[in-house]
């Protein structure tokens, strides 16, 4: 019996990068695409609690391609899994995405958290995004994507954890393999420019450039500016628990 | 020197858990209010990219009271420190937020991200929550949350590590103490509710109850149900660091 692959993305249903990985899932599984019907780019691990969803059918070349959905990548994955789709999926692939998922990017990153959700919900799950804002050249990622999806079930994943998964924008032959990474630490140096509009009310862009990444090869951003897949195993237990008993005394001397 | 605290909220900026910590946190330190002009529960770690964004004077009874912002939590928190405040807090405190933020719920939590985004930036931050979504006795947690602010620097927090503070919704002398606890994993079972608009349209509310909590007492919820002010240490390094080694076997065969 063929797997069953929920497919879903960031970009909106529209996405080339979502296009070539149904293309490519397709040749080995039963795909059911659940995507936002708009661009939902950084929108974190964002859900819609305040206003209905609507989930309409999206057609392509004359054939249904998915449904699309007026909310966010977790929004998506939810909905398919206790509304759209007759039984669960077996696996939940978020992407293509286009431009990286790396270092602390990945808080804010809507391909994520569709992984996120799907995992939180007991499927297998991972997010792929190709490393460059313009290349559009997916087939790379999305060959890898089918490969992945057809070998992760064996992969020793605990309970909460999946994998981030970030390919470079090279040619096939070009890549020059797989390193498992972590998360890099290197933030963003924010700024805003600060402008007038035409009826001289005063707003805000953000914009920024990342501060320079640690010098060590085990990072995800390292690992593909190297030439390689990077995938990171990430989980959505956020306790650090190195420092549970190292406060307990400095914290309950507060009562 | 006034130590400068930075407070920020996803219930925006008229909540009354914002004002309640205000009154009390102005009697020890300098505070600079930077919130959401309207709420923005469940908004994750998201941020505006693709619009701008707007900082208007918010006044309350007559006197300058902050900056009501057209954005998220984690946008404020930005905004604030790059752009609104002459000089970069010594703290950022998120809340108090009308409802507990424990458990899975945490990953949704705009409260939580506004105090991720201080922590990025570099700077102590903790979010508060009381866990009550109709009780309005903001009293204890205030009162909580000055304290810690006031101990926080001295508290040994690794960088990247900040804490995630949920106070039930008790009287001041029925709450029992101070817990450090991990977060909880029970996710909710969610359900939709399709129904169909005037116009014949089909759209979906989301819903759902939380699945039995584990039976650990060192769990967030569990210390909160047990009368106790439960205080997280959490941070946004994602990675799961016991999988990195198991998997790189059988992660590589797929080269």
């Amino acid at each position: 019996m063929l797997m069953r692959v929920l497919l879903c993305n960031d970009d909106g249903i529209h996405a080339p990068g979502l296009a070539a990985l149904v293309t490519e899932i397709a040749k080995v599984a039963e795909v059911t695409v659940v995507a936002p019907e708009r661009e939902q780019s950084a929108v974190g691990h964002a859900i819609t609690l305040s206003d209905p969803l609507r989930a309409q059918e999206y057609f392509k070349d004359g054939h249904f391609f998915g449904w699309a959905v007026s909310g966010t990548p977790a929004d998506c994955v939810k909905l398919a899994i206790c509304a759209l789709m007759d039984e669960r999926p077996d696996l939940v692939i978020s992407g293509i995405n286009q431009g990286s998922n790396t270092g602390i990017n990945i808080i804010y990153s809507g391909t994520v958290s569709a992984a996120t959700e799907g995992r939180i919900n007991g499927i297998p799950s991972f997010a792929v995004s190709l490393t460059s804002y313009h290349i559009r050249e997916f087939g790379p990622a999305a060959h890898f994507a089918s490969r992945l999806a057809l070998k992760i079930l064996d992969v020793d994943l605990p309970s909460g954890v999946f994998l981030n998964v970030n390919v470079p924008a090279l040619p096939q032959d070009e890549i020059k393999g797989i390193k498992i990474t972590r998360q890099g630490k290197a933030h963003y140096e924010e700024i805003f420019h600060r402008r007038t509009d035409p009826r001289g009310r005063v707003y805000f862009w953000m914009d920024g450039d990342r501060v320079a990444e640690e010098d060590d090869p085990d990072i995800d951003d390292r690992a593909v500016q190297a030439g390689y897949i990077s995938i990171t195993p990430i989980h959505y237990d956020l306790t650090h628990y190195s420092s549970l008993e190292k406060i307990t005394d400095q914290v309950l001397s507060l009562w």
